[in-house]
């Protein structure tokens, strides 16, 4: 079965928003089994979009539209799929008298424009949305499906996962994906390639190795006539890899990230954090406070750029003058003084950029990342050419991966970030 | 002069990797006044790649393609566009001898597989990319024109600015788009349009309002055959709109952020900032961190969720007692601690968010935001109901404007968070 996805809206056409819905769409038809040809973005031009419409149907098993269900007369979905059906739209009592309820609930009148929300084709059905005013469309003829869903992403989303992917799946009958990703650390991409070759020779499970900025990922996609059956072909191949590289150089699954395994880490210990960022001006602390359950385990955080902000927070001075403000003692430093400052169990320490040294052995805009626990501290670097927001969160991401290491006593020095 | 964009590449239908390309491309058309009637996305397939290509040059003035340039077999793009135009492709001895070039100064000979990088049509002529191996290739016939631009972001961004762009411009000479984005605060949407309808009869300059997250935008455009007579027409409707709504409701123009902004005031004033962050768990001072100049003025920040966090910093236990942690007295006193502990002129304290008040006077979910300078101190507050990025970016932009207000001293509760 293969698909295809039709983003509608002029402002998509103006690069102003970005369309979310269609990657979501897609890698969610990914796990289904379904194969997508096809994405295009559309305005809402009544002949363009009939020619995308009618063009759609005609090629693909499965046409996904999202956007142009609103009221106002720009949003032509309805019309012009029935146009491409010749079939004519007529209100349906049912879904005019539920339109009316939700307005009703909202204390005003339903606005006339509105009555088209509640209209259907002969060929097509309602799709619930409990997000928003406007039905989707469930659209079958000679064998093709479209299905029309509303364009804010919440009103998608709810859409696809209750109504839309069941039936599909349904359609889709007899296959099933299942994929396992092991996200690892310590053993380079070359390094992993090599040892785990015979196993890249499957093709079914199908290994696959990708260079990520959390590490190299190792996914392997299952295909069968159902779940059960996809996953009993996963397991032989994860016992295979974990007994090959060892469990010490997997440090996530599937939809972990080292945020979340960071915290989870702490929380399983009993131990809580402090940290001092410079170089990272938030954002380690911004992306723990995204996981549930972060409070828990965070005790506080400072920022601080310069050194008489770090002063300021109890690093010592003698200290900054004897190593720098950008040096592996120092950034072990800021640990220790995250810890005490913050009443933590760990601290994490990230300094300033380093400008070069003057023999050489420090480069420009290194950052130094120190960790300590009671009695012990560590400390590991990375490069980092800007402060832009994607460089910084390498940072972040190889903080967080070292700080996992270094609780659980194992070496730093394997963990460094990627482009 | 209409476009179309070709996003090439299994990899985009398989919702893992969200196309930045073609949004790029997209919102730099609009800038040159071409307008993009559609995008499609399309896999590494031979068939399905030549459909595509063979439609986009047909209909449309100018088809911009990004990816498919690499050397693999999978990269089809060269030879799906000479199939396309019947034309053959033949090596180029100069793009040879500077593709040979780039690989010996890395260190290693020429893949054979890269030769087709240095392949050319008789209808096309190379577009030099200084970011990697592939040129891109400009095609031209029968009045409509391909542009063939390599898939990696910083690849095509650079071949944009410098070749395609002005090629591009000059091609659609005679149209030139000027546009002037004023954002402002503290006069409601209804209010604005209200104040200036008059101008929104305006053909050209057309005058927009946009409600976004950092406040409503008016949003002039103006359509000249140049760009002085575009910004010409722009200049006396700037005027009117900034004399109807005054000067102090607009609190920056253009790509100008809330960030930008208040480092731009701070350093103005010669002030420097403190900052404690609750809820927003340290993504105000992250992405002050983002713009260019913020370390002259960001003395520092701390984050901290809870009481006891807040005491170690410095925050009387006995006013947590008496206020509550989330309260309009509590953010002022986060606001002075923030001052002192950061040795700054200007203190900002984000409260945690509150629990419902037993007298429903605070809602839950609300979260108190205080500014503190020499001798006075403010408080704003806003409704943020879950932790999420989006919603704490909210939280941060409040927090930057009311700062803005504060140092003016003009009144906070003009601004609020909106969805």
């Amino acid at each position: 079965m293969h698909a295809e996805i039709l983003s509608i809206g002029t402002e998509l056409l103006m690069g102003e928003l970005v369309d979310t819905n269609s990657s979501y769409v897609a890698s969610e038809l990914a796990k289904l089994g379904i194969e997508v040809r096809w994405v295009t973005k559309v305005g809402d031009d009544p002949d363009r979009l009939y020619e995308a419409i009618d063009r759609a149907f005609a090629r693909s098993d499965v046409t996904l539209t999202s956007g142009g269900l609103g009221p106002t007369s720009d949003d032509l979905t309805r019309e012009t799929i029935a146009r491409v059906c010749g079939e004519e739209m007529t209100v349906q009592d049912d879904l005019l008298e539920h339109l009316k309820g939700l307005f009703a609930g909202r204390g005003f009148p339903m606005p006339e424009t509105n009555v088209k929300q509640a209209t259907l084709i002969p060929s097509a059905v309602a799709i619930d949305n409990p997000m928003g005013t406007a039905p989707g469309w469930w659209v079958e003829r000679e064998g093709s499906v479209i299905v029309a869903m509303p364009g804010p992403p919440r009103e998608i989303q709810r859409m696809w996962e209750h109504e839309v992917a069941p039936r599909l799946k349904e359609r889709n009958a007899g296959i099933a994906i299942v994929t396992r990703n092991l996200k690892t650390f310590g053993i380079s991409e070359g390094g992993l390639d090599e040892i785990l070759s015979p196993l890249f020779k499957s093709e079914n499970p199908l290994l696959g190795i990708y260079s990520k900025q959390d590490g190299i990922h190792l996914r392997a996609i299952a295909t069968a006539s159902t779940e059960e059956e996809a996953s009993a072909l996963i397991a032989p191949m994860e016992a295979d890899v974990r007994s090959i590289i060892g469990d010490d150089a997997i440090w996530g699954e599937d939809d972990e990230t080292p945020e979340s395994k960071s915290v989870a880490l702490l929380r399983d210990e009993g131990l809580t954090l402090g940290v001092v960022e410079a170089f990272t001006g938030g954002l380690l602390c911004n992306n723990l406070t995204e996981v549930e359950g972060s409070g828990d385990v965070l005790n506080g955080g400072a920022i601080a750029g310069s050194a008489d902000a770090l002063v300021r927070l109890g690093v010592n001075a003698d200290s900054i003058e004897e190593h720098g403000i950008a040096s592996a003692a120092l950034a072990k430093e800021l640990a220790k003084v995250a810890r005490v400052r913050f009443g933590a169990d760990v601290g994490i320490g990230i300094s300033p950029l380093a400008l070069e040294s003057a023999d050489g052995s420090v480069v420009a805009g290194t950052s130094f990342i120190g960790y300590a626990m009671d009695g012990r501290a560590d400390s590991t670097s990375g490069h980092y050419p800007t402060r832009r927001l994607r460089i910084r969160g390498r940072a972040v991401t190889h903080a967080l991966l070292g700080m996992i290491r270094f609780v659980r006593e194992m070496p730093l020095e394997a963990v460094r970030p990627r482009r």
